[in-house]
């Protein structure tokens, strides 16, 4: 328990047991696994509660201690679900190792003078993915009027930091499927096997 | 509108294109994608209502008139996520192609009987995802303790029919990213542009 792997051993150990070892092991699997190119937690699944569930797409910008950081439009319905419901799951699923991970948690929500500089320095490297003139999803009337005004990027940039209260791993393998989760029990991470 | 592509254009044609051409294109990409090896529509990721959303990867088994099948263990989450509130979402991402493919539906449940026997066929061929004693997602006392009794597995099967009545595309692109959407009304598919 909490022997931090040597990145040297990925490909010799498991990946599922560095992830079972100790919950900072856990975090620096993923932390990997978002910085290396190709890496399965580079882009997230993120779920939320709308009228049903509603998932997409998100790229994972950072994981801090504040929790995880992804970017949104502040006009898009993921914004606008997470501020009915802070509820939301994430999910990953690397299909070399076929490990799939996922975490629930709350959101919070970050806009204008809240958002850290360097956050609002890395989105606007793209302010066209906050720049549109109507909301994103609405209807357009042909393929090719997407209206753009940059100027309004960084007013309709939103930060959501998801903090996770539980994580389950699942490993599928020829010798037995696995599953192991780390709940945050009084402030503290304590992990279990669970069945598969 | 409505001409069928031929397979060897796809290379030819951006998937975006196909898939808003008609309704018809759209399902028969979608098919193609889950049945080609490596295709991105083999895997889906299903989100659900619980206690805030749930999430996880579940292998779409057919696209069928009736809708989408996927198997599950009857005692697991989603069974019982599914049976208080049958709304879903999907959804299957091709990094390839920088492509989102989103479906809002509902689900029917099918145990015991209700189970068309080739589909109980299909899934004993691995009787052991549906094998273990303890139920899905419960905690063990030891990594090695997960029990089986296969005789049970055609009794815990579980046939979930996803049936969607809005799909959403999201193809992301140097030159600009597009959404198209095709909802059901009246009992027509309508397709549309929307603000990606």
């Amino acid at each position: 328990m909490g022997v931090k792997p040597h990145p040297g051993f990925f490909v010799m150990q498991r990946l599922m047991d560095i992830m079972a070892s100790s919950h900072t092991s856990f975090m620096d699997v993923l932390e990997a696994s978002r910085t290396r190119r190709g890496g399965f937690f580079r882009n997230l699944t993120l779920a939320t509660m709308a009228d049903g569930p509603d998932v997409r797409t998100i790229i994972l910008r950072a994981i801090t201690a504040d929790g995880l950081v992804m970017f949104t439009d502040k006009r898009s319905p993921k914004y606008d679900q997470l501020q009915h419901d802070h509820r939301a799951a994430i999910h990953a699923y690397d299909p070399h190792a076929k490990l799939q991970v996922r975490g629930y948690g709350q959101c919070m929500l970050k806009v204008g003078e809240q958002i850290p500089p360097n956050y609002l320095h890395d989105a606007m490297k793209r302010p066209e993915d906050y720049a549109s003139i109507s909301k994103p999803g609405s209807m357009l009337v042909t393929e090719a009027s997407v209206e753009m005004n940059k100027d309004d990027a960084p007013n309709n940039l939103a930060v959501i930091l998801f903090r996770p209260h539980l994580w389950d791993v699942l490993e599928l393998h020829v010798e037995g499927h696995r599953r192991f989760a780390w709940g945050l029990e009084s402030g503290e991470w304590v992990g279990s096997w669970r069945t598969p």
